[in-house]
């Protein structure tokens, strides 16, 4: 079968098509498919080129381009339309609803939906991730103003996790790497007790572990299979006396880890 | 007006929801929302669970909620819908045509879009955050291994900036901060000249740089709007003469900035 050529067209970033289409074609197994993201598509002679590329995408394959088209002014879309590619438009079927529900009409905004660094939420996100990034490996004093403290062994998922939940939540989110000494010593350590509320464990299979660590330092006894299941061990054990909510990060992405451990600690915020 | 309940609901983390939601909403302006994202409804229990949540709602609102759902199971929708809200289903109208055109019925997947910490493409977005941690501050001996080295003055949007096309693209995205004995130079540094390709130039306006490093280091020369406005200078300066492309970051998301630097260095990546 020839890949089918997908293509994400919107008038900014094109981050709202990309994101339903890989939904949408996550539920079609087995059909290969070529994607390709054209950004920024606003004034018609963008549209036209836009139109040309899937055109030709579309003679070069064989087989009919699809169009995930986020594009609000409705001549430009006719223009991408003229390309022959199926046209799936994202908004279309939510505004009739959501007009007639509201009782006013859309004011259609160009390329807004992911824009602006203008607001009082872009800012904490990114006073968020700044925090992220200073408090990455526990030797901070205090942890009184995180929101959440992500805690386990070295190379358990914590740091991007915190990096997610501050870029697009602006979430105030720390990180606690659990050391071979606080793993002897077998109890939280002095500065975080105060915290416990705020903690949540991340586990992960001791063999994956061990696989992250050897690329990272191939031999050493960091990577060791027996350091790493030792130390799993202990941080289980630790999180079970400590009573810590603990989440097993070995088959989970960051995505699912943030969503989860925000919900487990009422934590709502809006999604950018 | 009081303000709408809006319920980003998903049987997976709700991001892509959320997304969409996000993005047909900006178009109702003046309207007053309030947004829940009620995550993992995955079984008939948590679906008459969220119904319940989502009627309470409306009740105490006195105005219908919206349901943007992208539960991809009929029943635990049918379920959701008996809260009377407003059911507004993501996927309901791509996945007739897409059928018909592919030829093939969907497989059903149930939280899948985001899911899964198990294939390459997730390995990739790890690493190049890892990557992109351990090349944040310029020193490293060479970027021989960059995709895209970020260049600006410090707080001009670099880091969030290249956090955001590692954990999303999986580019290996590095930064190198202007410093001023870099402006005084008043060329690339050296280990930096054979890798001109890659390097993309971010300015800001001065005055917004001085009100960011006022809130870190208030009152020093740092943040002074003189030197401020003398780097800035330099700066841009610099990226003519050694013909770097630039961008105006001053009023730019992380998330537009990322698409077009890619764009503009042909880097044609899935997002995730």
């Amino acid at each position: 079968m020839r890949p089918r050529p997908i293509f994400y067209v919107s008038d900014g970033t094109g981050i709202t098509a990309e994101t339903i289409g890989h939904s949408v074609l996550t539920q079609f197994d087995g059909v290969p498919f070529v994607t390709r993201r054209l950004a920024f598509v606003d004034n018609a002679q963008k549209a036209v080129t836009a139109a040309e590329e899937i055109r030709h995408a579309g003679d070069e394959s064989g087989v009919r381009p699809v169009v995930i088209n986020t594009v609000v002014d409705g001549h430009l879309s006719q223009l991408i339309a003229e390309s022959g590619a199926l046209m799936l438009d994202v908004f279309a079927p939510f505004i009739p609803p959501l007009e007639q529900e509201l009782g006013m009409p859309r004011t259609p905004k160009v390329g807004k939906a992911h824009g602006g660094a203008d607001t009082a939420e872009y800012e904490a996100r990114m006073n968020a991730t700044n925090y992220a990034l200073t408090h990455d490996d526990g030797v901070q004093a205090n942890f009184s103003d995180a929101e959440v403290v992500l805690m386990g062994v070295s190379r358990s998922g914590k740091t991007p996790t915190c990096l997610y939940m501050a870029l697009h939540y602006g979430v105030r989110a720390a990180n606690y790497p659990l050391l071979p000494e606080d793993l002897e010593a077998g109890e939280l350590p002095a500065k975080l007790r105060s915290q416990r509320a705020k903690i949540y464990g991340l586990t992960i299979d001791p063999r994956r572990l061990h696989q992250i660590r050897e690329q990272r330092r191939a031999g050493s006894r960091y990577a060791s299979m027996e350091q790493c299941r030792w130390e799993v061990e202990e941080a289980e054990r630790l999180f079970k006396r400590e009573n810590i909510p603990v989440m097993h990060s070995t088959h989970m992405s960051i995505e699912e880890i943030a969503s989860k451990v925000m919900q487990s600690l009422g934590l709502n915020r809006q999604l950018y």
